[in-house]
């Protein structure tokens, strides 16, 4: 049985992960602490894909007080050799005397292979220790393991109720410059931001991110020479995307989606680009998991009906626009109450002048 | 310069003060505590109209132990013979060395003259401690002391994405138990609901406050048999109310609003009742200073075009309609943004699975 010592060594192993949330894609986040006795002798985390995992910079730092220690790792330590040797064998070597993991690893790779590895030779394991913060921590990955589809988190803006622009279009800053800010952090984080053509030449806007508009907390823990911008993927099946728009003259790569000599997608039903295909092929093409979403009501619209979002980023202004303005989403056609989209609040809170709502679709 | 204990005490006076929040009205609420050295030697609050202030309270319990003493009050002390002599006096012959008072009362039969009374018979007086949360505490007391109008609180309940109904008007249960069981705890504070004929109807709603759904903890400071129903106003012109209506059929007092034999009010240029005439007179005939209101998008429209709304009591439950429901508000034909209402976020919270915003609305 866990103790609340190791729920504390796991919190903190957790918060060490998380440290890699704007490097490490697509490896998982994992954060490592060795603990001798009630001491913590060595702790790291895993930084950037091609570097070491964090049971090696956690092991290097203990040294020989790993011997007779216990682990804490919020990811079952690899068994395979790919990039670095398998950490269940570093753990080996060190001689620790017990691992304690947030959850086995998903990888059809590993998937338990680790944790075996371990009690071979003696060592003993506990898994499940914050196993579902461990797994929110790797949403994209994990999901991506499972399905061979990307997290997808959509960013919308609104007023108090729910209007994004007044009927003729206007909408100039209806959020403040702060929840424009906070946008930045959820960027960075992620692989790929996609749009579409209408928003980039609506608001000649770069989607980049700009790291002196991170908040100050994340500057001092990701660099300015750590940066990557995010792959741009916007859809542009009529290849209405010009030279001098912003886009172009920003840092990042861009992908242009439907339109020719750039990625050619299916098209739907309906004339779109085929949003599950699309994904699909990110996914599988360019190794992406985590895509965030800046866009207008239509495709908003589009990835809500084909239940392609997972998580809602819902920045409101506090402002009243009438039902006269443009709506969040389009016509969705709903008749009954049981149709309508629920959602589970996971953090609301003030940003500026603005409130952020963040909230995880329910799948059936 | 007020010490850091003297705004503790302040603080203290205050909660003391919100325990009458249910039943003072029309009085304000008020509190007061008597500090001898760093002790506590009094405390009190008022309770109901008619019964002694807060300051009678808090020197009864003081005993002797008031010389020399000083009293912490949320308002000014009275100074004139109403239904209780006046708590300055009180204080004086009590032998209190100083008091200090979070704001001066703006009542003009005081306005000045109990602070005045004080420092005649030599005692200390300090203004201004804490004074906004205290005319935060009586916001309707004061605002109709100023202007002869009621503090209105508007209650509204949508989706994430500003919907309050499908397309086809389906609306039932889009907010939890939790949500309506908050609501009761505002109609409590209340000294009046406004609705119209058609939220009564369809709703088929007593719009009463029911002491058992109230929140546990208010229900141990606010016993069933001090609660008070507020007064329901009910827009009704041409008389569709029916006596079969559950309104009719719970406790509280009614008004029907613009039909005959009830209270007839002026119609303006839209047909409509006159609502700025209609509060003045629920101000002065009915001794009302706080109106909370439940009704649909025309009448929340109309207050909001006609800047009578002073705060939005906004419930959004996790889920998303789509632009085809039934907005918020109606069409509110704004063409600039600079001409759209801006709020203030005073506090949002999860209640239950839904999200609670209370903001105030920016009078120019």
């Amino acid at each position: 049985m866990a103790t609340r010592f190791d729920f504390e060594m796991m919190a903190y192993a957790l918060k060490l992960a998380n440290k890699g949330r704007f490097t490490t894609a697509p490896n998982p986040n994992v954060g490592c602490v060795i603990v001798q006795g009630n001491q913590i002798v060595g702790e790291g985390y895993h930084f950037r894909a091609g570097e070491p995992h964090a049971e090696v910079h956690a092991l290097r730092m203990a040294g020989e007080n790993a011997q007779g220690a216990t682990a804490y790792v919020t990811l079952e330590p690899c068994s395979h050799y790919g990039r670095t040797p398998p950490c269940a064998k570093g753990l080996i070597d060190a001689k620790v005397a017990k691992v304690v993991c947030a959850m086995q690893d998903p990888n059809p790779q590993v998937a338990g292979k680790g944790i075996q590895m371990l009690r071979e030779a003696g060592i003993e394991v506990e898994v499940g220790v914050l196993e579902p913060q461990a797994y929110q921590l790797n949403r994209g990955f994990f999901k991506r393991m499972a399905s061979g589809m990307p997290f997808v988190q959509l960013k919308m803006a609104a007023s108090l109720d729910g209007q994004t622009a007044l009927a003729n279009g206007k909408s100039q800053w209806i959020t403040s410059p702060q929840a424009r800010q906070d946008v930045q952090q959820f960027r960075a984080q992620s692989g790929a931001i996609l749009s579409t053509q209408k928003t980039v030449i609506d608001d000649n806007a770069s989607l980049s991110v700009r790291w002196n508009e991170l908040p100050k907390s994340i500057q001092s823990e990701y660099s300015e020479s750590d940066l990557r911008q995010p792959l741009r993927v916007i859809l542009d099946r009529r290849g209405l995307l010009t030279p001098e728009l912003k886009l172009f003259h920003s840092d990042g790569d861009i992908l242009q989606v439907g339109c020719q000599g750039q990625l050619e997608a299916p098209i739907d039903a309906n004339g779109q680009v085929c949003l599950p295909t699309l994904f699909a092929t990110l996914a599988k093409q360019h190794n992406l998991q985590h895509i965030w979403v800046e866009a207008g009501a239509t495709l908003a619209s589009s990835l809500l009906k084909q239940g392609l979002v997972d998580e809602l980023v819902l920045y409101l202004a506090p402002k009243l626009m009438g039902s006269d303005g443009k709506g969040l989403f389009s016509h969705l056609g709903f008749t009954q109450m049981d149709q309508v989209p629920q959602l589970d609040i996971q953090d609301v809170r003030q940003v500026g002048p603005d409130i952020r709502i963040i909230a995880t679709i329910k799948h059936a």
